[in-house]
């Protein structure tokens, strides 16, 4: 679950200790005890190679799996030759630990009960461990597989190791249907809204505040802006069935340079969340509407993605976990997926509000959970 | 002529030279030679004790006046038994000196032609020029006169050498109508508008950008305020015969922490310029009543001044001047000199739009004028 914006922290690095053989993952243990076995390999973003040589190295050692690496990035394929395939995904990376003494949310995991608190137990060491699993104890499932574990999520896009993959090792990425195993409280949730931002810019003609019809007012320019904001009603709109709720909103606004200064200019910062079923031109069209008349400049743009529950993979998947889909609203990956082609849903176990905190936590029994549904569905 | 906001800036001090005797002012000179010798005495803010002793000195060679020094501020006063009193002030520091190299608005002054540059050229030695020179050439004026010469002017207003003088000597200043001789251009500029100012807070609740209905947009919420603002139609009030020209701005915005965050808070910064027929009090139950509903902060109050241009002693003097009166806008001391009952206006030599910059100038033949006038109206 990345931070979906500007505001994603810069990725503190640790070294790595020096492991001629990196450690030695079990796959065929606990799924639950399997997750806190990866979490106590810390792997904060731009530090993942130890974790990338354990996952590689438990990989090859699975003679129904063609492993290749990137970076540290791993990718893992059956070849069986089934009508489809799917993409089971996931990240390495974590944010970085916790700064508060005592935190909980740290390395190494420890467990509480049954719950099984540290950095990654929501975001998404959970997900990792499932996905390791299927691979070790699904060796011929009914779709082939693509595993995809990758390095550099939680930091700015441009770093992406699923990024990398696509623009180096696109051929390994062919699939019908994508599962990304990010938290989701164990409910499918497909696709997610695009997002899209401007800065609308009022202009007026400073003067002292004492003689103010010399100038114009920039802030009471804006007045309009912030009106049409206040009354826009979002849609909700249905995509390939499920209900996305956009949102449009100012985030920011400023203006002004004084107490006794007229304001010659007002900024105000404009996010638009907008369903799947358009593209970001389409979005930035519908925002140049409403604020006709208005110097817009577009600062920002990420497309949605679609959540393809309509294909016949994703269909079968939703019956094997058996709850109702839900839309996805923050951006993820699955975005990047749909880019090249890609339906793709988020799947994963842990509550994704915990995502990022310091008492990041995951019950044992929703990890294993969401191993049985993804059983249940490719065994 | 004071910044007249909390922009002031502080005034920066250098030392003045030891001198056992204070430079010797001739006041029977050119009264824009006058000016020059007393530019050619640097004078910021917090700097002003030289030029101090030179006026209480030339002053107390005058025997018809009884000289008061109090701090670096200088009261002369006639005691002719007359009628009435008027009182002419002016401020005796000036703002620091220029920054930008080969600036001409420094110290000492320099003549081009007939017209006088450097600090304090506009801003007020050319005032205080001619209050010396009426001291020493009308030593039976038809009014008795008090002359104020005070120090700390252009700074923060708790420093006011008048402040000072009204704090400690109030007695010296009673009088019935007073001049300050600040720039207007030759013309008459009585009273001033007054000014308050308040925050309005507009409140919400935060949430992720990407589930907006789960929050509420505190910057959505102050649409209403600038739309009263810019509808606002702001009055022209007759005050004493002249015209004061109102205003209601917003001066300054701000909302919003991040881009992907609804704002919890917006806040905007109100100025209301009012006609001095308006107390303070009823300047914020007038903006109050505007933004009905809102929460608004009073930050900052200065009440007007009346021109008190009904006062027999105002109207000859404006007769005497034989130009239109105007109304003063920004903030001056004559304020001050309301406060305390005595209707007050401004009228001096040079253009108020050059006060403080690194150009100030001002033709000797204005000074000249200045100092014909009040004689005319004095002697």
């Amino acid at each position: 679950m990345t931070n979906d914006d500007d505001t994603t922290p810069s990725a503190s690095r640790t070294i790595a200790p020096e492991t001629a053989v990196p450690p030695v993952l079990d796959l065929t243990q606990d799924v639950a005890a399997l997750t806190a076995a990866i979490m106590d390999i810390e792997s904060v973003s731009g530090n993942e190679t130890v974790l990338a040589d354990a996952v590689e190295a438990a990989l090859r050692s699975l003679p129904h799996l063609e492993v290749t690496r990137n970076g540290d990035s791993v990718v893992a394929r059956t070849s069986l030759g089934r009508a489809e395939r799917v993409i089971l995904a996931g990240h390495l990376d974590t944010v970085p630990l916790p700064t508060t003494p005592g935190s909980r949310g740290t390395v190494p995991s420890s467990w509480e009960g049954d719950v099984l608190y540290g950095r990654g137990a929501t975001d998404m060491k959970g997900g990792v461990a499932v996905q390791l699993a299927i691979a070790a104890t699904v060796p011929e499932p009914v779709k082939d597989v693509t595993f995809i574990f990758y390095d550099h999520e939680e930091v700015a896009a441009a770093k992406s190791g699923l990024g990398r993959l696509v623009r180096e090792n696109r051929d390994l990425l062919d699939a019908d249907f994508g599962i990304l195993l990010e938290p989701t409280n164990g409910t499918v949730e497909g696709g997610c809204n695009g997002t899209i931002r401007f800065e609308a810019t009022t202009r007026g003609l400073a003067a002292h505040s004492a003689r103010a019809w010399m100038g114009e007012n920039a802030i009471h320019a804006a007045a309009p802006i912030l009106s049409r904001l206040a009354a826009y009603e979002p849609a909700t709109v249905d995509v390939d069935g499920l209900d996305y709720r956009e949102s449009m909103n100012a985030v920011k606004i400023h203006g002004g340079t004084a107490g006794n200064v007229i304001p010659d200019a007002c900024v105000v910062e404009i996010n638009y969340r907008f369903a799947p079923d358009k593209t970001p031109e389409q979005a930035e069209a519908h925002v140049r509407e409403l604020l006709t008349g208005f110097d817009l400049v577009r600062t920002d743009s990420s497309a949605g993605a679609r959540p393809g529950l309509t294909a016949p993979a994703a269909a079968s998947f939703v019956a094997a976990v058996g709850r109702e889909p839900l839309p996805k609203y923050g951006w993820t990956d699955v975005a990047r997926l749909g880019e090249i082609g890609i339906p793709a849903v988020n799947f994963g176990p842990g509550d994704p509000l915990l995502a990022h905190s310091d008492n990041e936590h995951v019950a044992a029994d929703a990890i294993r959970a969401c191993l049985a549904s993804l059983t249940r569905w490719l065994a």
